[in-house]
């Protein structure tokens, strides 16, 4: 392991789902998952995520929109408190899943948003 | 049809993909194709791509990431060079398919940096 | 929003997906829902299943097998009851996934069956 | 090999894609692929095609509609040929490609349109 | 139905997945889903996990692999029971799904490292 | 960049798709395509590939069961040849492509014994 590569992308990470959600992924890191752990926070967010040339803000909207397409529930709901924790608002995340519906289709963009909302309630309900 | 939804998608498609691309596209029209351009230029263009909440740019970004996690090379070529267009840099178009790299995988990123180069070797010999 | 394409897409969504899931969907929507609901509403119901040339019950059955592939559970079980609805048999919806099974591979059949079978019981059930 | 349902899938396959589609792959069978077109030509064609409960143009329907989102041109293009060998009209082929439109999004239609088109141009020039 | 291939594959597929599962599923036989389950029984497990050139424990590897790749989380699980009970490690698994995560991508990695965690946890309960 | 991990895994990717690729490769390198050459030497072949756990033999058999899932076809082409410089037999490879038969389904399947036998041909033509 790069020992910098990973502190600074634990920093991003942090910075981007947010401290509950990280300390709860380090806590319950075992034998079977810490390389999985590791080889995403140095490659994934100390690699590319402190890498210049987009805005944190476009890193989210294009990580909605790539994993929309893609058909991953569990880090789709993520990267939504993610978007949000780096200041992309609600209603921009909608516009994101509108163009979703074309081109990736229906099935698609009504499941986003579907989880999208359930991210929403649960922020709101933990204020 | 809604002709005034047509008219708008027609007049963004062109500024999009440029009028070279789209009058190929209506010289081709036939009795099997005409209702799905009709179909995608009022739906996606027309009303989608009109929408306030984005910026043309990052919608551009958004498609980029989107086609590419898609697999679709033809449209992916296409919103190549209507995110030039839309005065998305090179290096911004890079650090999307960066990014594809860990959240599509390694064999999606290297295809999309293919048909992105050779969309600027094309734009490049045009000049 | 075109108001004559959403009621014709409204009247074909109440007669294919039945009036209580609709109601749901309106009585649910809010503002971030509100949109996505109108573009399904008019664009796949009032336009395309308004089109000629193919019978809704065909309609059903290619939407079945585009959705198996397309791995999306939640759409999936409303377009079995959908495809019920248009007077498509058990019979033929089974037909349709063992299809699947060659093209879409074993994953994507078993999957489909599972959730189909829990639509009929559920349906079943509610008689 | 079950002798017997290898017969019956080269026959089904023979009448679906054509005697000469169906000769040049057994004449190109090599040790390498001989397996592979076995294992098609029995469980798929001898198995699958010959159930009762769908009509063979409700078959090629929901193929096309699968292949289509499963997004394998090759396959894709040998159904479309096979769809109108079983009777399917190209005005029915298009209304298919229109519905995945919506479900499997722009991009999966826009390139089912451009190679069923290249199929039928092909077709035109053998007449 | 072919019996000797379908009580060749029954064997097989007892021998994989395992008594208690397979016994579940044939409980569980439905009109609706007796023909699925003779189609994969004799296709799936009496004739390719019967084929020589691959040894089981490799026929496992590569089913994760795809697997995780379809992203279909139910047929997975089963799967990982199975590399089990066909003697590959909990550190080869491991190894297959870090692969993964760059081929595939992050969050099917991701997603895969949960869902045999799962399974792990289930197995070590059952002792 | 990590001029060990970089070294590391310029090696491995020499020994598994052979100095002429690589070469080509490296070549053709540009200002738009350094970064993700660096990103996949570093990463995939520095890091994932010089892991212990499973044998390079099992790493390309795994790789063509991804791949082949994933529909990359350069990729994967690529990779059929990484599989015999690794020491995977021809005979091998196809129990992988019969094995997607079932799991990724039909077209899947056929596109891979096409593009294997092509690099087969290539293979052959250049002794």
């Amino acid at each position: 392991m790069n020992k910098d590569l990973y502190d600074a992308g634990l920093a991003v990470r942090r910075q981007v789902l947010g401290d509950a959600h990280v300390d709860a992924s380090l806590a319950a890191a075992t034998d079977f998952t810490r390389d999985i752990q590791e080889y995403v926070t140095q490659y994934c967010w100390g690699d590319l995520w402190n890498r210049p040339g987009l805005s944190r803000q476009e890193r989210s909207l294009i990580n909605l929109a790539m994993i929309t397409a893609l058909n991953r529930s569990h880090e789709f709901k993520a990267h939504v408190r993610g978007a949000l924790n780096n200041g992309v608002s609600r209603e921009k995340i909608k516009e994101v899943l509108m163009q979703s519906a074309f081109y990736c289709g229906g099935p698609a963009a009504l499941e986003a948003f579907r989880l999208a909302a359930e991210v929403f309630e649960a922020m709101d309900a933990e204020r």
